[in-house]
């Protein structure tokens, strides 16, 4: 082969490993995305099988991780890539570990489930957390359908959601602070939840750095620690 | 000049980048250090001056990530090291990464501070934090302790603390529920507390995946997700 050829056949080479590992994080969002479907599911209807399920899981997740960042970091070491194929496997590399923290959070919410089936009281407060739950598994599959399609367009859409859930959230823990108030028997079981809750809000907040880095590998700009209102400005310049 | 001092001439300037690289990390962790150290501070003597310190000066954290990666990622792409130098630049993108969350965990901990200020209760009851803070500053201390000696010798130590943390932790939420269960009136105060020690817990556990990051620096080995005991086999070994 002459050089031409040896050159075009690295470089097809090369996007099909960056194919691959395309693929491979759309794997794992997909399964970060059941595990929180399933999770709030085992939360939100005392439903042990599917908890235990999720637990049993998460381990499938933090596998894949360490699999795409070591491929990651040889493709890096082995083809020397530069400008956007640099930013899309550093941005890889922290878009897995956003996904396997959303994993854990998800763990957390199965974990809780388990306790609270063990923990004496009512066991009907929980469906307040289904609109909040949906508005993360939108914000979280809308991320994953940016990097799937390898666009920035209308990411604030999704970055503002945030603040509907932290509204959400904050409207929850204020409810069953109320609970735990008039009935100090409740205290227990809704603290359990309100961990629940709490890791339900921060799936919010990784889906959000996700997009973050989204907007950094497309654009080469870092706009971490922006607010909603800078992100969009910088984003409509 | 000829081409091996070029060479020479590069690599020298190469290695300064990467000193300056390790040291801007050291001072972005000796400043998370003082910023928990000050929050802690401010929780438990009710230090409100301090409080507000910490939220201040959290940016400067999150500036000094947004540098770094951006130094790091415009190093690899220039001159795209292999081996340990990628190995180096790549675990200190995930290194301040670590170092920006323990920050902002430091300022949720303030946060709670001001918000205990406004609310009505007694004041007593944080200092069975003290002892928790120490085990969690030690482990902070001495993950960048072994990334300026660029060495893991040891670096069990630093994660084996993190169960004695876990465990202070557990009691401490037991202790604190009890409070509220004894007075309701304690429940919005108690509440605030938890979040903080929660945040502290956190903080522990990032310090913990730092000391990870420098097991792959040095090793080329992800140890992530091992437990305590796998990972002593492994180094052992």
């Amino acid at each position: 082969m002459d050089d031409s050829k040896i050159r075009q056949h690295i470089s097809r080479q090369f996007n099909t490993e960056l194919e691959e590992i395309r693929h491979k994080v759309l794997v794992m969002g997909g399964l970060v995305e059941q595990q929180l479907a399933l999770a709030i599911q085992a939360f939100t209807t005392n439903d042990m099988e599917t908890a235990e399920l999720v637990m049993r899981r998460d381990n499938l997740i933090n596998d894949m991780e360490v699999e795409i960042d070591l491929e990651c970091t040889q493709i890096i070491a082995l083809r020397q890539p530069t400008a956007f194929d640099l930013r899309l496997l550093l941005t890889v590399i922290k878009i897995i570990s956003e996904l396997e923290i959303a994993g854990d959070h998800a763990e957390r919410i199965a974990k809780v489930a388990i306790k609270l089936s063990d923990t004496e009281g009512k066991h009907d407060q929980y469906h307040e957390i289904l609109h909040m739950a949906e508005l993360v598994k939108k914000m979280l599959n809308g991320a994953l359908d940016a990097f799937a399609r390898m666009s920035i367009d209308g990411i604030t859409v999704i970055t503002a959601m945030d603040e509907k859930v932290d509204l959400e959230y904050a409207g929850i823990v204020r409810q069953w602070v109320t609970h735990m108030m008039e009935d100090p028997r409740n205290i227990t079981r809704t603290l359990h939840s309100l961990w629940a809750v709490r890791a339900l809000e921060r799936i919010g907040d990784h889906a959000c750095y996700l997009c973050e880095h989204l907007i950094f590998m497309v654009k080469g700009e870092a706009v971490r620690h922006l607010s909603q209102q800078e992100l969009e400005e910088k984003l409509n310049a």
